[in-house]
């Protein structure tokens, strides 16, 4: 709803910035929001970009930036005057200006940190050291600081003072002199005391906090158990070095689980919009993945090959083999799709191994019961095949789920337990091993039964 | 990490609580996060449960509470005194009492409403009719409220007065004698400006907000996409009924993420986790899709059957069956997944189409270029075919992989268009029609090529 009438009327701004209309273009624009302003910069030509972003009242123009692509960002930064790229970097949370400088090339970085005082340039050059995806990568180094002694009443005295520049000043860090994280207060707590109290008898001591190399994804999690706002990140010796906020929090949480469907896909994993994409980065990603699962394949042409014979004898039997692979492909994914979720989400651990064996078992008892079932039914009331034929069918297919869900539930364990990623285990990989294994089933279930 | 910390001390708990050393087990739990306690006292038997929760802080008990499962939460009800049930119910926050209520079986509601005021009971009822996963049913009706004429000073007053009951103070919401909603303040702004501004001058009137009737879906994503810590909730008559707060969005984030995963593998979805849930609930989430996909595998039986002389006159195209489903599979289950993320994070809207379309195919074109070029080789050299099977197993390929991408991504869209989740059209679904196709290509190219 919102996005349309953004695009709805992108149309009209083009033309007023067209026939120069300015102050018109202005009214516009001036009370979005900072993302739907950037959305609609994203939206307009190369050209109209930098004319539009200088239309944007000032304190609007620098946080409509941080929600920009890359892309756009580079695209303005080149554009920008020296006073202008000062402007923006001093409006711009660290945490934000860390994220785009990693996306810049290397002349275009080197114009941002001339434009930044010598403090700030140390802080990015020490988030930029921080490992990708850890939670030192995207956590923030602008908090509000206090001190134990304090009353109150100068907690809020220093909250005014320093807290226009902070990303959130809703929760407050107790430090003591070389750093170390003693506890936190929030500004509910301070509102709701008075204000003679010291901050040493209000704190809660009992702080969670997560390392600079923890996973950005940990440390969401965490963020997401507690329901904090923040969450401190400390370095090795427990000082404090910054916090995630909920809003990257939030971000990090729904990447990684567009990455994990991605993978579950048997896609390398992508962290651009879709439609920004281009076709040769999507088939980079595509290609590899079914170039290994169709090579995968040939042993299931193998096992078909090799039992060329019994095909030739009984030619019936090769209308069912989409059927099978289908359906315990199905059934494997069901479980994998499961288990990888719950591993994701944390609810799932080591020693729930053998329940959860047990369970898809279980389960595959049951569905593969259910499905021969049907199958036996329509088998010998409208394909009409011998009641041989439908019973090899029927018991191959109990057989080959049962496979199906515990591959399908053991392999991403056992990947996580080797310290690889358990997403990469996911439906197509598990399909390829199942339709070979079921695939064994039948022609040996066939051989047996039908003496061919 | 923390987990585990919680499970190897759950043992030494149960042990101080066998002993009745009821002194050392609170020492040991009075310190927990709430979120870790609740955790705590799911692992414990039924008959501890109890004890256990006794035994903590009265507050930490009932933050607790509203951590715990739905059936935790039923035992504690019925095991509570009247005196109990009412301190619980006057902690808990009102959407928590809701969400809960929602799961009891009758005679337990009666119980806790009973034990509720006048106030909050209407309050109850008025949320508990909601339509399931709308906004109006995962928000909360205790926010701050101020007036217009208020000062700083009163609005600080106000939030002092009524704000330790509330969920959020941090936004505060500006309303009519009406309940209209005419801006909102957040504590940042009050500590920012002078005692005596009045809230009409500093409140940001450019409300972002939803009605009750929204998709929880779309609250949480509008939350998310501008950073708020909580998003107004409004009736049709833009009165201010109650917001929904960044931990529920994070919640609802988790959740849709999990029920997008389920539904692309063709699981009704569940909103339990994997290990509460039992075999024959899954059992009932899983069979009817492999049924339903099952019977549709039938098709590709009936087109296999009927190209039955073509396959006895060559059957070494038979063994290349499974090769070309499964790659075509994969291709198709490649795209679908890309696009109906890319729907569910709102990255892709109609007017893309042709966009998206014009790409997959593209793309299907350059992996399928790549993957029969390996292919084309790999026949000729191992498989030692002759270079008329080759072509035709290549052509196939490409093809299947260019039909099973643009069904891949043009369904879902299409279910969208037409009001359906577009999650079912995902992989498995799409699996099914792209094997019939591939097949009929197949054997047609097949029957033109080696005249068969």
């Amino acid at each position: 709803m919102e996005n349309n009438v953004i695009f709805e009327s992108r149309e009209a701004l083009e033309a007023l910035l067209d026939a120069r209309n300015f102050a018109a273009a202005n009214a516009a624009v001036k009370d979005l929001m900072p993302a739907d302003a950037a959305a609609l910069l994203e939206e307009l030509s190369e050209q109209k970009k930098p004319v539009l972003f200088r239309l944007l009242p000032k304190e609007l123009a620098a946080d409509a930036f941080a929600y920009m692509s890359p892309e756009s960002q580079e695209l303005l930064v080149r554009a920008f005057s020296d006073r202008e790229l000062e402007e923006v970097m001093d409006q711009l949370f660290l945490d934000d200006a860390v994220d785009m400088i990693e996306e810049m090339p290397a002349n275009v970085v080197k114009k941002i940190l001339r434009h930044v005082d010598s403090e700030t340039r140390r802080m990015i050059n020490q988030m930029l050291n921080y490992p990708k995806d850890s939670a030192g990568s995207i956590m923030t180094m602008e908090y509000v600081d206090l001190k134990r002694g304090m009353t109150v009443e100068q907690a809020f005295e220093r909250i005014r003072r320093t807290g226009v520049d902070k990303e959130t000043i809703y929760t407050c860090y107790v430090t003591d002199s070389r750093r170390k994280l003693l506890g936190i207060v929030t500004v509910k707590d301070l509102l709701l005391a008075q204000k003679d109290q010291i901050i040493r008898d209000i704190m809660e001591t009992n702080v969670k906090f997560v390392r600079t190399h923890t996973d950005q994804e940990e440390a969401a999690r965490e963020l997401s158990r507690y329901d904090f706002l923040a969450l401190p990140v400390t370095d090795a010796e427990d000082r404090l070095v910054g916090i995630v906020t909920v809003d990257d929090a939030i971000d990090v949480i729904q990447e990684e689980a567009t990455e994990d469907i991605e993978k579950m896909a048997a896609m390398a994993p992508s962290d651009r919009p879709y439609l920004k994409t281009t076709v040769w980065a999507t088939w980079r990603k595509r290609a590899p993945w079914l170039l290994f699962l169709m090579i995968s394949a040939t042993f299931t042409s193998g096992i078909i090959s090799s039992f060329e014979d019994a095909l030739a004898a009984s030619v019936v039997l090769t209308s069912f083999i989409p059927m099978l692979m289908d359906t315990g492909g199905n059934s494997g994914g069901q479980a994998s799709a499961t288990i990888i979720r719950g591993l994701s989400l944390g609810e799932i651990q080591y020693r729930d191994v053998p329940r959860v064996l047990l369970k898809e078992c279980s389960v595959a008892l049951l569905c593969g019961g259910t499905l021969a079932a049907a199958n036996f039914i329509k088998l010998l009331c409208f394909d009409r095949v011998g009641p041989a034929v439908a019973l090899v069918v029927c018991v191959t297919l109990v057989a080959a789920m049962v496979v199906a869900n515990l591959v399908g539930s053991g392999l991403p364990v056992l990947a996580k337990r080797l310290g690889l990623d358990p997403t990469v285990t996911a439906s197509p990989l598990i399909t390829t091993i199942v339709d070979a294994v079921a695939l064994m089933i039948y022609f040996n279930i066939a051989k047996l039964v039908l003496g061919i």
